[in-house]
């Protein structure tokens, strides 16, 4: 997508051997590009947040162990650098799934042979994963065209999202926002409500920046807004991301995705999950209770970090002294409660039957 | 209730015919007291949420309109001292009771009188508020108590509460934390998850901050979470306020206060609101439909207040310049999603005939 009219992806090969990132935690108020350097400096980016989003920190570690393959291509070396990387963050699949399929392509060379094919591997999911949000996009705008056309064709479609699942989250385009994008380009008028998503304020911070970036109209709202926009027509349709996704539809997302669920549900809106297949975790079925919810440092709640009026980044204590916080990551939304998940294959019911039609490789031998 | 080991109501009159209430704007960080001089000066604070909680904005108008009187106790004084203050904040509706019952008293009174009348009034409107408070606590508390039992007695009893409906919002003990404060002080281990409330930030700055002093064990979670702790049978039961409640037993508090509802449903965790009965609208049925919802400022939304390492406050903007936000204060949660209200007069289904039965005056004449 464009920042300033310059084409950019979340993360890209860089002049010597260098891998480039955004530092998403100076946005949206410096845009800053990282050089990572080493294995380490990968594995530091994902751990602090500097890239987040499921696809992105699947990329980000492949392009993690390409850098470590750099420095040391030696068995060792592989398997120290994919501990480091598998140990960043516990919840997104994707970080195991691209560690898996890097260490899939390397073990079986030659050290020799590795720094090239772990490059080569990287680029390769990189632009894999760009297809598969075009995908998402492609599939998930049909959904807002209809909406446009239920409602007559003749008034502005309402979106909520929540979190970012745009393409700061992936490679580009994003999963929930491709949708939005791929209707916007296309003349259908759009406006997104953005969650600010506490306590990271993803939200606020990320999808505003990169809707505004691409002049998509939207409005930031607290996230205890949605429920009464629901209840007052104000929401067509909601379209969230996930970070993990059952073999039956249970979908893994930012905490609050499933109070959002909730009210979509009571109040007839559709809720859709959209999502690469490479986040679905075949091997469970119950999201609530085998899905492992990352708890991050209380400070993300007590402290907020931002701008002041002089054009300082500040952050400020907002809970008193003496009190603690508690931080969960993600929560999980049943699969009853979504309407429809977004895959890069279709759109398919949240249920084991509704991706197995999907994804008929993974139904089991008979 | 103590601060700093000094008891306090939230406004008292004070030495020479003014009025005094502690600033909520400048907690937790200070603990400021001001002086309201004129009738001006009592809406400028109810308007600016120097004080706030429908309680408490019903105390503040009836001395309001008590320092009106000491000024000009004309017929028009009257006048414009009632829709000054009335014109204040839209939703609670205490605001209108009690300038209504401060009219009733005065308006018969020759002029002369009406200074002495309504500093009487007024004072007795904050007696009777505290005593309203004191039974909520006390049926409330029953509700903790056999929560403790059932759960065999050996462990914390934990409670979610949403924005501040403690002591601060009220002239003392609090609606939503009366019942907290009085089985903690009963001896029952309580501990009480505090909800953020953004976009003012009332739980995190004020709730945690008056049960600190108090010595209650909270932890203060992002407004996303209550839905995930629930999932995880991590609450007990919820407590809320509300602003208003109409005769159904719908209840308009704070926004997000509906998604809570929502989520404790799911969970089958019991939900309660406590409320004063000067809080219940008798005149509406339908709280999603009637009741108005007041839009604030979008700066609330977009820039956030705190208190720096250094000790000095300061406010940071969050949102990208060009994004704008949304700010309902409100929304409503319908009576099918309350277990019960605790009232001054004790717990009640939330419905017309559960209201009935604890109002039997407010029944149609056959």
């Amino acid at each position: 997508m464009l920042v300033d009219g310059v084409p950019y992806r979340t993360i890209w090969r860089d002049g010597d051997g260098g891998v480039a990132v955004i530092d998403q935690t100076r946005l949206p108020h410096e845009f800053v590009v990282l050089r990572l350097r080493d294995v380490g400096a990968a594995a530091h980016a994902i751990r602090a947040m500097l890239v987040r989003g499921a696809p992105l920190i699947g990329a980000t570690a492949g392009w993690g162990l390409a850098l470590a393959m750099h420095d040391d291509p030696s068995d060792g070396g592989l398997d120290a650098a994919a501990s480091l990387l598998g140990a960043t963050r516990p919840t997104a699949v994707n970080l195991h799934w691209a560690i898996a399929d890097m260490r899939a392509c390397l073990a079986p060379l030659p050290p020799s042979r590795r720094a090239a094919a772990a490059a080569a591997r990287a680029a390769a999911i990189c632009d894999e994963d760009v297809a598969i949000c075009a995908a998402i996009g492609e599939h998930g705008a049909g959904l807002i065209a209809r909406a446009h056309a239920d409602a007559g064709g003749g008034r502005t479609v309402n979106v909520l999202t929540h979190c970012n699942a745009g393409w700061l989250a992936t490679v580009d385009w994003g999963t929930a926002l491709a949708p939005i994008y791929r209707a916007h380009d296309s003349g259908i008028p759009v406006h997104v409500w953005v969650d600010e998503t506490r306590p990271r304020n993803q939200g606020a911070a990320l999808t505003a920046w990169e809707l505004g970036r691409h002049g998509v109209p939207h409005t930031v709202v607290a996230d205890n807004a949605g429920g009464h926009l629901m209840q007052h027509g104000l929401v067509d349709l909601c379209i969230v991301g996930t970070d993990r996704t059952t073999s039956t539809g249970d979908v893994a997302n930012k905490i609050g995705t499933y109070l959002k669920a909730l009210a979509a549900a009571d109040n007839g809106v559709p809720f859709y999950v959209a999502l690469p297949h490479p986040t679905i975790d075949w091997a469970i079925a119950d999201g609530v209770r085998e899905i492992p919810i990352e708890q991050r440092d209380a400070r993300e709640v007590t402290h907020i970090t931002g701008r002041t009026a002089a054009g300082e980044t500040a952050t400020v204590r907002v809970v008193p002294e003496g009190s603690t916080a508690r931080n969960d990551a993600f929560d999980v939304t049943p699969a009853r409660l979504v309407t429809a998940l977004i895959t890069d294959r279709g759109i398919c019911p949240a249920s084991r039957d509704g991706l197995l039609r999907l994804f008929p490789e993974r139904r089991p031998a008979a």
